[in-house]
């Protein structure tokens, strides 16, 4: 299968047009001013001189470049004269200052120059990647191809001394990237070598541990060490390294038609969405080592669930997917989109979550340990910037591309794959969505193409549904048959769920999440009072919709509180009151100040 | 009030029996051993020399002391040569290797020599205070005042040092311990000094946070410096240093009728058991700092709930209760009596915890973070010693003492606040306790006194009981009016009670916990299975008492588990399995192997 990129697709109108409009309207300029004081576009120039402050940090350069390959997106749907100079601007300063070999990072440029490639930490080949992506983006949308051709230059420079010359400081990257970078630079370029070095990268990875430097203070499975891929049955360590790594895993799986290496991309995707995986789609239960821990080890309130992580686990489906047809893959992909991505983001666009918990309790959070140390817990409120700001830039180009995950097609079939208000036009397939989804299920799709077939993705939450055509299930899809020109209108049931987790997730025990459609709810302090913690809900609760300040409707039910009371413990009774309970879209949380945050509500049966 | 010292009772049968027993025949023994291997006992020879190994840590006298005080008091009961002989020994060394000032440290004597009091942060009049309760014990039960005598010429130097010259480096101890110790001093001896050298470091207390120096790593709650003790509210930073400052407070209040600091330790007492006390009487919310924290914060998990804490706890309510014979206090000697003290020792008298959590998750603990940087969580197996093992000496001196919280008596009255089958003959009072309390709730006392009244506590936990003699109730005593020559037989209903939490307590949403009489019960895996965190209970079960191995009955009932599921999420619904539930006294959790375990059960209704 192959997928109908995003460049096709014009998002015509509901949720995501309203998304790309601050993408592009707030958060392009608002990312771009933020790397702007803090140094990150100025590092480029390479002007730094010993013992001035602003040190360019290692990974600078992958927050530039992801900044470009999202403005480069945006620049699809809205040409804009201002953003192609701010493109060009760092893009001149790249190639520029990049040495003749074709080496190019800004810390090692002006820092340490004798350290180039020498070690596995600093995020060299990391950023590498990211700057291979911006160029295959920025050259695919304008056709301007000075960037690229330099990031050949340097990519032919990491080959020889990776791969050839075996002269570098290490095997394999300590922060995966690069693997499905070269296999992009691969696809645009159809130079084989690309794809074979992507191919070296994840075949050495994991097999000389011992050899292989990594930081002292981690074990081998961060650095994804701890076995060669193809052996690997879970997903261990640094969550986003891991989902990186296995995105190129599964490019490379498909391009040589590698099974066992296919095998171990699927383990390891079945054993995060059935064992390891938040509700949201968030993943990584710890901050420490930002890692993958163990089956069923889910804790909310220092749930880790990088807003990186959830768009690289969207990625990595969305690879799977284009192996192979199944929903499995695009459920998840629907599940990060419309939780664990964009509640990174705040509504106006502006300010970013890194670390996504699923459960806030502020008055808890700092209080006073008589020391200097506090508890470690994720922040309450989106910051514009962080030091590492890997997650800001991401959604950026996230949200920009997002059409990307809506269509595939193979010989005979065209896959709907997302249902949102659309268009696309290429080739022999053009077909509009028009649809409310998820506000609601009912969707209409007009297509005229020469497939055999149009393949409807039924989504794994829906219980009932229908299509005003004879269908064939396969694998989650309803495959109809086309005639050319085609009305076809589905309808998703979209009651409201209420979700209970495996008894073996010991943070969700008594606990129900709320669900409608693909969107994970929550239930915020501001709504309902303090201590939503004790607030219990029968699941055979009635819902009622209400339209919100959020995009998607908030939900309004009755629950049930302790009633007060001054004693510390006392006899147990059935001593509720009534309360009325507001659920919102758990991505819109923390949009109004400080407050209590809950996913998993209590059950009272 | 005064009360009955425990010299002069003698534990008959019964619970307390059970636990003196193997106080006595095992943990005297194997904790002299522990720190005769650490070192500790060798220390106090002062012959260590520069660059060698085993540095006398700043707080080894203090264990020492601890283990010097248990052992005195258990020559009350059962006088044994060798024990004499390992107390002599230790207290030759302290004697004669004292400064002729009178000043024994035996890390500054041979370490740091120009640093004696120089250093908040070092716990040298901590160690002073331990050494003279140590040397005020061994003189009341033995009548040897050799080490008594040296420890007034230490406390004289202190009075010149601290008070007459101001000359040390700082105001008033980092550690707490020093004040009650004085005034153990004051009452042996009779000389007020001791006592106004007390009142006066109470006094000094959060006068000059500035001026006086404490670690840089905490802030001026940690050594109790937020404010003078008379303007408190609330109870706050490092526990044990909290509540020994209180119990010296308290005696101080006592001694100069000092109305004002008698009320901020009213409100103290107040604070802790209203709003930051576990059910077990525990306290300490977070490791870090060993501190209180807010109103109602207690997690279960990360409790700290330090034996010390509880043991501290019961010995500053027993100040108060002296004060002021009001059935709360002896309430709370109670909880931590049976719970969160008891379960600082494992049931053969050899290990100990520091930390006493109310739910263990051993799966969930140590998982791989892929950083060698692990979850901070309290140990989930008692260990032999620590290398701060403050914990086990003061276990040994509390059980081996825990008769003198029994009785109290002023002109008209001798109350009885605790129930133990023992006998008590002093002055004009004999009693003789028969009872198997807590194992259920009949007492048979037999009393010869001339005093007017005797008072009996009806504990707090109990709603009906029958005394079968005419009684008024004040303070939640039941005032009996003596013949001279008195049987009275008391029996105090014990059912199975199902006790909640307060709403703010969001660590307890929607659980309940279980006591019966005094002591609080909880679930084991080794009983029930994995997954415990998952059981919910039904609060009006019934429930079946079985004798156990544990001295107390366990108690079982039906529960219900969540039927096992695949899936990691899925729809809702009542899908519950019944299952036997089992629960132990929650002091002897971790007896059996490292397994989960909750005190606080799911809540089903």
């Amino acid at each position: 299968m192959q997928n109908i990129k995003f460049s096709h697709i014009e998002i015509t109108g509901g949720y995501w047009k309203s998304r790309q409009k601050i993408n592009s309207n707030i958060t392009l300029e608002s990312v771009y001013e933020r790397f702007k004081e803090t140094y990150r576009f100025d590092a480029l120039k390479c002007e730094w001189k010993d013992g001035e402050s602003n040190v360019p940090d290692i990974f600078w350069d992958s927050d530039v470049a992801k900044w470009i390959e999202g403005a480069a997106y945006i620049l699809n749907s809205k040409y804009d004269e201002t953003i192609v100079e701010k493109i060009e601007d760092a893009v001149g300063s790249i190639i520029k200052n990049s040495d003749d070999n074709g080496y190019f990072n800004s810390h090692f440029l002006v820092t340490e120059q004798d350290m180039k490639f020498r070690n596995r930490d600093c995020h060299e080949l990391y950023c590498a990647g990211h700057l291979f992506e911006a160029a295959v983006a920025y050259y695919e949308i304008t056709g301007k191809d000075a960037f690229l051709k330099a990031m050949y230059k340097y990519a032919d420079y990491i080959e020889r001394v990776f791969k050839i010359e075996k002269s570098a400081g290490f095997i394999t990257p300590g922060h995966p990237e690069i693997e499905l970078a070269l296999m992009r630079l691969y696809k645009v370029t159809g130079e084989k070598r690309y794809a074979d070095l992507a191919k070296y990268f994840i075949d050495e990875h994991g097999k000389q541990p011992d050899l292989d430097t990594y930081y002292n203070w981690v074990n081998e499975y961060y650095n994804q060490d701890e076995m060669p891929i193809r052996d690997r049955k879970t997903a261990e360590g640094h969550c986003v390294r891991a989902l990186y790594l296995m995105c190129g895993a599964a490019d490379v799986a498909e391009e040589y038609g590698d099974e066992k290496l296919l095998k171990a991309c699927e383990c390891f995707f079945d054993n995060i969405i059935n064992k390891r995986m938040y509700i949201t789609g968030g993943v990584g239960s710890t901050n420490i080592g930002e890692a993958f821990t163990v089956d069923y080890d889910l804790p909310n309130r220092t749930a880790y669930a990088e807003t990186c992580a959830a768009i690289a686990l969207a990625m990595f489906a969305n690879r799977m997917l284009k192996i192979c047809a199944d929903s499995k893959y695009a459920d998840i992909i629907e599940k990060t989109i419309y939780n664990g991505v964009v509640s990174g983001v705040s509504l106006d666009g502006k300010s970013f979550f890194y670390e996504n918990p699923l459960e806030i309790d502020p008055e808890f959070n700092n209080v006073n340990t008589s020391t200097k140390q506090k508890k470690r817990l994720p922040i309450t409120q989106r910051l514009e910037v962080f030091d590492c700001s890997c997650c800001p830039p991401n959604i950026l180009r996230f949200i920009a591309s997002i059409a990307g995950f809506l269509y595939g097609f193979d010989d005979e079939t065209v896959y709907v794959h997302q249902y949102m208000d659309s268009k696309v036009n290429v080739d022999d397939i053009k077909i509009t969505q028009k649809t409310e989804y998820p506000a609601n299920g009912k969707i209409n799709v007009k297509c005229e193409s020469d497939k055999k077939y149009i393949a409807f993705r039924i989504p794994g939450w829906c219980k009932a549904f229908t299509i005003n055509r004879e269908y064939t299930m396969k694998n989650g899809y309803a495959y109809v048959r086309l005639d050319g020109n085609d009305e076809i209108e589905i309808n998703f049931d979209m009651p409201v769920r209420v979700i209970a987790a495996n008894r073996r997730v010991h943070a969700n025990a008594g606990r129900v999440a709320v669900m409608r459609g693909p969107v994970v709810y929550c239930a915020e302090g501001v709504d309902n009072g303090a201590d939503v913690k004790s607030i219990a809900m029968d699941i055979n609760s009635k819902f009622e919709l209400k339209e919100s300040e959020f995009l998607l409707p908030i939900l309004k039910t009755t629950a049930y509180r302790p009633k007060k009371n001054d004693s510390l413990y006392y006899e147990a009774g059935d001593d509720y009151e009534e309360i009325p309970l507001t659920l919102i879209p758990y991505y819109a949380f923390a949009n109004r100040g400080e407050t209590e945050m809950q996913v998993w509500i209590l059950k009272k049966h």
